[in-house]
C-alpha cells in the first residue's frame, strides 16, 4: 500500500464539523443513484438537494455549500445544466467534486468530463479505469461502469492528473487513494459488497463534497473514504447478502461516532 | 397545539375503503422519490402508476383515480406535462395534489407551482417554508428541500391560502396540520427519523391523493398524515437508523390495522 | 397449470454461467425502477450499466452483452434513444428484450411498444393485460401498470405473438409462462408480496436479458424467472411486510445456489 493514512483524530473532527454544519449538498447526479445518494447524505448528516433542471441549477449552485457533478446518464440539456451549476460554484467558490462514471467506456461523457475537468473542481473522484482514461492512459479498461483496473495501477495517473489540474483525485477501489499529486492518501478497508449495491461510489463523491465544506480538499475526501468504509465494515458484518447490507449501511453512517472511528 | 384531531375511526373507515377500491394514483413527482413514493402507496394497499412524459400525462390522468403533483426537480418539458395532466384532472373531476417542493427556494418552481395553485388543488402540501412562501410571506426560510421554520409558524399562512384558493393546506413538520380555512386539524407523532429518509415528505402527498379518492379533501389529508405517523412510531422503535427506518416504514403502511391505529 | 418446468440442472447450469461471466447488461429502464433493477441485476451476479441518453445508447448497445428495452416512462428522446440502441444491437447480434409496460393502457406506449416489437427482441415479457394488448386483444384489461386479467388468460396471444414475431413471449403472473409459439414453459411459485414492490416485474425482463447470455431466449427467460420465483420465496417467509421483503429479494438472489433450487 502506497500512501499514509489520515489520521483518525481528523476523521472525527471532520465529521463533528459536517454533523453541526449539516452542509447543503446540490447533487446533480444520475437518476440511478439520487435516492440512495441522498440518504447516504441524510443519514451522515447533511442536507442533500438533488437540483438538475437547467431553469434551476445554476440559481441553486449559487446558494448550496458544496455541489457534486455526477456524469452518469446525461443528456445534452443535463450538460448544459452542469455548465451553469459549476460556472455558478467558480463564481461563489463553491467547492465541487466530479465524478467521471463511465468515462473513456462512453464517449459523450467523456467529452463532457473532460471540457469539465478543465472548470477546476476540488476533487475528482472514480474508479481506476476512469482516472486512467481521464489521465489519457491508453491501457484503460473499463466494462461498462466497472473497472477491471485495480486502484493501485492508477496512482501515477492519478498524481498526474492532480498536478495538470491542480485538485484532488480520488481513486476508489479495494484501497482508495487520494492525491493532490505531492501527497498521496491511502485508505484501505471497507468490504467488497461496496461492490454488490448500485451507487456506492456515486455516494462517496457526494460524501467528498460533504466533506469539503468543512476541510480542506484533500483531508475532506480522506475522511469521505474513511467513514464510508468504517460504516462499511460493520453493515458488511453478519449479513445476509447486498440488500441487508444497503440498509445498514445508511444505519451505520448515522450512528457512526469517535469510539467507532478510533476502534478499526 | 392548534386544531383538533380527526377521529381515529374516521381514520380506520378511510384506510379500509381506500384497500378495497385501490385507487389508481397517477404521480407525477421528483426522480429522487419516484421508486419510494411508488413503494408506499403500494404498501398501504392503493395502485401507483408514475406518467410523466408530455405524451401521455394528459391522457393518463384522465382514467386515473386521483394525481400528484410534485414540482421537485422539474424542467420546463414536465412543467408542460403537469399543465397537461391538471387540465385532465379538472375536466373529469379527479381529486389532485400539489406539492410544492423547494418553493422559495428556487424561482423556477416557484413560478410554476404558483401557476398550478390557480387552477384548483384539492390539497396542497408542503412544509413551513414553502407555505409561506406559497402564500407570499418575506419571512419563508428554507434550506434547499428542508424546512428552517416550524409548522406552528405557517398556521395562519396555511389558513389564508386556503381561503384564497378554496383548498386545503397541510402543513408538514412536528405537528401536521391541515386546514380548509376554517376548520384546522392537527395531527401529532410521527418520529424524527422521517427527516432522515428522503421522500417521506413527498410520499405523505402521495398517501393524501390516494386517500382524497375515499373522503373529502379535509378528512383525506388528516387520514394520510395519521397513518403515516402511525406507522412511523412503531418503525423507529430499537432502530439502528434512517436505513432500517424506512424498510420498517413500508412493512408499517403494509401491517397497519384498526387495532394499531386505536391503541397509539 | 399449462406447459412443462425447465429442469432445475438446467437452471442452476444457467446461473453458474451468469455469475462466471458476469454480462454486461444495458438497461434503458423507467426512472421508477433504475436503483431496485441494477441491485437485482449486482445481487444475481451481472453488471448492469444504466444509458439511456440518446448520445451514448446506440454506441453502448454495441459494446454490451444484452439490452433490456422497458417503456415505462418513456419519451421522444427516450424512444428515439431505444431506437438507436436496439439498431445497435440487431448489428452486432447481442439479445435483447422488451418489456410494453402500460402498453394498452396509454397510447404513446402503445405505438413505441408495437413498432419495436417489429424490431426482433429475442424476449418480450409483460404482465397479462399487456401481452393481450400487443397480441391485439380487445379484452385487454389493465388498470395503469397493473393487470386486471390472469396469466393463464394470455397464453393463447402470447403463442400468437410469439409466432408472428419470431421471438419469446413471458408472461408474469401467479404462474409465469414462457413461448416460443411451440413449446410451452410454466413456472409456478414466488410470492404475493412480489406484487406489493416497484419494479419487481422490470427487474425480471433484466434478469432475463442477462440470462439470454448464457442460454438461449426461451430456456433463458424461464430459468430468470424461476430464480426470481426461487428467491422470493425464503424472502417472503415470515417477513414483517414489503419492505423487509424486498431487502430480502436481494440477499436471497445473492445467495441463491443449487441446493436452494434444487430443494424447492
Amino acid at each position: 500500500m502506497t500512501g499514509s493514512v489520515l489520521p483518525v483524530e481528523r476523521v472525527v473532527a471532520d465529521l463533528t464539523k459536517l454533523r453541526e454544519r449539516a452542509p447543503l449538498v446540490h447533487c446533480m447526479t444520475n437518476v440511478v443513484v439520487t435516492g440512495f445518494t441522498a440518504n447516504v447524505l441524510l443519514a451522515v448528516g447533511a442536507s442533500p438537494a438533488m437540483v438538475e433542471a437547467v431553469e434551476d441549477a445554476g440559481e441553486f449552485a449559487g446558494v448550496a455549500d458544496a455541489l457534486l457533478i455526477n456524469v452518469g446518464p446525461i443528456t445534452t440539456p443535463m450538460a448544459d445544466a452542469m455548465r451553469g451549476a459549476v460556472a455558478s460554484a467558480r463564481d461563489c467558490g463553491t467547492p465541487w467534486v466530479l465524478d467521471p462514471v463511465a468515462v473513456g467506456a462512453i464517449a459523450f461523457r467523456t467529452k463532457v468530463a473532460t471540457e469539465l475537468l478543465g472548470a477546476g473542481p476540488a476533487i475528482v473522484r472514480g474508479n481506476a479505469s476512469e482516472i486512467l482514461s481521464l489521465a489519457g492512459a491508453d491501457s484503460a479498461a473499463g466494462k461498462g461502469v466497472d473497472s477491471l483496473a485495480s486502484s493501485t495501477d492508477a496512482i501515477d495517473a492519478a498524481r498526474a492528473l492532480a498536478d495538470a489540474h491542480g485538485c484532488v483525485v480520488a481513486v476508489s477501489g479495494e484501497v482508495d487513494y487520494l492525491t493532490d499529486g505531492t501527497t498521496t492518501l491511502a485508505v484501505p478497508g471497507g468490504d467488497p459488497l461496496m461492490t454488490r449495491v448500485t451507487g456506492v461510489g456515486c455516494a462517496l463523491g457526494a460524501l467528498m463534497a460533504a466533506f469539503a465544506v468543512v476541510d480542506a480538499a484533500l483531508p475532506a475526501a480522506a475522511a469521505a473514504s474513511t467513514v464510508l468504509a468504517a460504516a462499511a465494515e460493520p453493515a458488511a458484518r453478519n449479513v445476509a447478502g447486498p440488500g441487508s447490507f444497503a440498509v445498514g449501511l445508511l444505519d451505520e453512517l448515522y450512528r457512526l461516532d469517535a469510539a467507532a472511528l478510533a476502534g478499526r
